[in-house]
């Protein structure tokens, strides 16, 4: 089994995460070279800090024939163009979520996956994380018999107003990773959304017509009800929580404390929680990175693909439309 | 300090329960007599299990002087008509939630409580848990900030199909708890609610219009968000849960496990849960009837009150219109 | 069924837990009359507090004809004493532990009860706390297999060192419910001990030669072995545990929560603990004595019994005599 | 920063594991060669699953030039021999614990390593778990005050009578973990001890002295009380807690359980649990030969080192005579 050459696109905060997994974590990859915003790739350079080679543009990149596949980790408006590149240069791609941000530019990537045959993976971390994995174990061995109600939750910081802008919206940024851990989980499709919504935290995001609460209604193909909650507030620390209702039992799958450690004082009974989601899914991060790059040594189609990606997709775009129209919108309409 | 001698309207289940506890562990209160439906009585009779005389309808129970006070815990659809009655009788009342089964009726029953101006207590019992009531403290104390997001959930075994049939549905019958503890936890108002349903369980149900499963959305009058998960499935036994979250954290009030005992075997580590919401909350029915006898004694306004008990039957009712009509509903037009 | 009349034996802190059971919780019976110590019956008389007339001294109590079962709850150092005045009397005895503060005294309690025939039960409460109780019942059902290795622990607060001086000694007065724990839980004997202490708090203990701290090792009959675990200090409120490790599982019960409410804020995940053991184990000590009068009805044997209450004793006095020796102490020879 | 060849001596169970954490998690370091005892190394050729070349013997494996560094992991008896000889040839040792089967043997070996002045680390993995790390921060940072009391516990599956005969016996083997992190947790040293053991599930120990049950008493320096527990019975799966009591407050560290995931289901509220160490432990044996590889690239002596290994294994020494002569036994004794 030879080294396979990974190129990083887009060498921000996760890229730079699956760069060092890569170097270090990952068996059966190499990293071989990254693209880099301008002032981000000076600033690298200059500080010596870079892990890898910086090529100019995706192109020069995706030119390289030590690429031998790549890790689209760029704002979520490149995604697209960037797949779509790769994908045309026949290389093997891992991307980050969502696809796109808007279904049609998802739809075009998505052509473009199908039509150059080369394996994807879309990055819905969760999939890979210990709990997550366990829970969907668990009930695909009938653990609590049939899924009759889901529930997902997030709450997470507040990034940049400037990222925000052009992120998606909550529902492609924040509530995708609910709404695949939901398909995930239950093993079902989600047929239908209703979404609302609700600014508390930060006016500005009225002006691109996004919220920072939000609350989607969901029904299933098998007749389940679910909904999920996000929030861009977590004053506490990262908070993700599942739970699959079935005729038989529940299943929890939950971000657990940050240490295995109990502190009793004046205060009570203490633990601490993680703060970052990059912190808590330091595992997962890897092991869907590996689990990918097994694939491509297998042979194997990576998972989940890219049906999944846009299915994804199609249910983030359906709860904007539902929340901005007030009404239930059917999934396939999306 | 004098007992008040208390008359029960409708020895069922819980106003057994409550019988006991009037003779054994509320004090300054003691149980006078009580009413039970014929068959029922004629069984408690034969047996000698009966806990105080029984009188023949509730009129006869109003009519004794020594009965100074009532518990309303005749069935759902009787309550209405029970509470006009003892407030014309112009005893104190504590019933059973919900206050009706519609609310028309139910406004006829606080109309009849306001004229009389009676002491009024409704039995949402929640209240008084120490789970909840500790959560309540804490967010009144400022321990999360401001109210942002809440969320409750009640799942609890299907009751046979005729109680259900006159219970008014399960946004009366079932959520209203969580209406109610959403109201006492956050300290706001619902507005305005979006619900949706499913039968899973029993067809039957269909027949009369209502649901085994439901989620209801919530718009609060601070702008907060909410939604109240339900469900008449419990395989593993009576679970509710309320997760409130603010802008400095987050209160989590929910079921424990029936002992404070863990056993790790083969299995991994169990805990046994409760089975029956009777035993899980009889802590807080005690509670809850300790501080109605209380009131009365000191003069105070029993809580939560008549206007409590109206408010939830309005959301309740909103609920079960904006699941039929697929619509938000206010609460004002409920 | 006949309610019991029952009188107090020194009115202090769970003298007065006692009287308010009788008053309030515990059904079949009744306080009567009660006694107290001379500054703190002039103390109650003038508060107008006293929750039933107050007799002069015990003989006097006794001698009521209305006051049919007594429960002793005067300091340690009596129990002796008005346990065997009580059995003269022909009174059945709920007595608080320990039996005496020294073996010998205690053997000439346990004589006068068993000479006098009259139901006798010790006030180990944590048996009829739901944790250890459970705890037992799964034992005793085999869900652990055999039991292999005990651990007890207990942490409390430091009383006053008037208190401390006539309380017996930490075996005595804290790791006594520890061993009892241990002999309840597992079923077996415990027939040899070897103690450890220091005094790491209050150095005045070196006065008497007690500790404030001490680890004792024991052995079962079955081969078994254990270990308890005490300390006079709480700083995060009263703290108790038993793990139980057999051949097929481990049992635990622990104080848990003060709540079932969980509080997430800049601190992390946060629970609250109870402060004092009377306040965590009010429903066990109401059960308790709920059970004696039970038995008492029943004309049943109460449980657990003098034989328990001494040989409790003879382990703390070998975990005493161990520890003042440096040496391993038999049971029997105590 | 050049990468650190390494060579493991002795390719068993934790041998492998070292090994694939070398090659795929491990920076700074790169698997060169191994030893293996000829029958395991028969299988391993013929299988074509060695990770590396296999030296003959562990002398050819030291006169490597581009053997710069080993790992110690063959059987306990051989490891004082192992240590001598790497660090005769000047190598710096990564060792897995215990130090050597004997006192004496360690001390020769300790005596080794300081003559050659060669870098040298112990393989008590926990200190490098990130639930005892975290303890230990906390404790450092005086978070619970002045150390009171340490208590710890493992529990393990029995392995073959043929490894157990030559492992030192339970205190060195399975003890001397938890001998090391009540000293790395509480900072403080263990003066005596005291152990008792018990024989209760393979006879066959008795024949070489050895016992599968040990409870022992530990005296820190400043005057704290400790314990720690020992059983080779894991029917619920591999187990360890430490609990470390201050005058501020109380701090545990233990097993988690397997998943962050809880499943309720008709036995109640269920989570899986670790089954082996090496599993649970996988991160912190990567962890500690990483923090071993980091300290040779910045000069800096490896933690715990030559002393701590030393002295554990004078408190497992102290314990193996105490049990046998049943009296205290003075670390610096032993």
């Amino acid at each position: 089994m030879e080294s396979i050459g990974f190129g990083i696109i887009g060498l921000g905060r996760i890229g730079a995460f699956h760069a060092n997994s890569l170097q270090n974590a990952v068996s059966g990859a190499h990293l071989v070279a990254a693209t880099v915003d301008p002032d981000h790739r000076r600033m690298l350079q200059d500080s010596g800090a870079a892990p890898c080679p910086l090529e100019e543009d995706v192109d020069s990149l995706l030119a390289r024939r030590d690429v031998e596949a790549v890790v689209v980790a760029s704002p979520a408006v490149a995604h697209a163009e960037h797949i779509t590149l790769a994908a045309a240069a026949g290389k093997p791609i891992f991307s980050e979520k969502p696809l796109a941000d808007s279904v049609p530019k998802a739809e075009l990537a998505a052509n473009a996956v199908l039509a150059a045959g080369v394996p994807f993976q879309i990055g819905f971390q969760r999939r890979y994380d210990r709990g997550y994995a366990r829970a969907r174990e668990l009930i695909a061995a009938g653990a609590i018999g049939d899924v009759e109600m889901f529930r997902g939750m997030s709450c997470d910081r507040l990034g940049p107003i400037e990222f925000l802008r052009t992120s998606g919206g909550i529902f492609m940024d924040l509530a995708s990773h609910d709404f695949d851990a939901a398909r995930f989980l239950t093993g079902e499709e989600i047929t239908e959304v209703f979404a609302v919504g609700a600014v508390l935290i930060e006016p500005e995001l009225e002006t691109f017509d996004d919220v920072d609460h939000a609350i989607v209604l969901l029904r299933f193909a098998n007749g389940a009800l679910g909904v999920v909650q996000e929030s861009w507030r977590a004053p506490y620390g990262y908070d993700i929580r599942a739970e699959v209702h079935g005729n038989k039992g529940k299943v929890i799958a939950e971000v657990d404390e940050k240490y295995p450690t109990v502190l009793y004082d004046s205060r009570g009974k203490v633990s601490e929680r993680h703060d970052q989601f990059v912190e808590r899914f330091s595992d997962a991060y890897q092991a869907e990175l590996q689990a990918f790059v097994d694939a491509l040594h297998a042979g194997a189609p990576p998972t989940p693909g890219i049906e999944d990606a846009l299915q994804t997709m199609r249910v983030a775009a359906a709860a904007t439309t539902s929340r901005r129209e007030n009404r239930w919108v059917s999934v396939s309409d999306a």
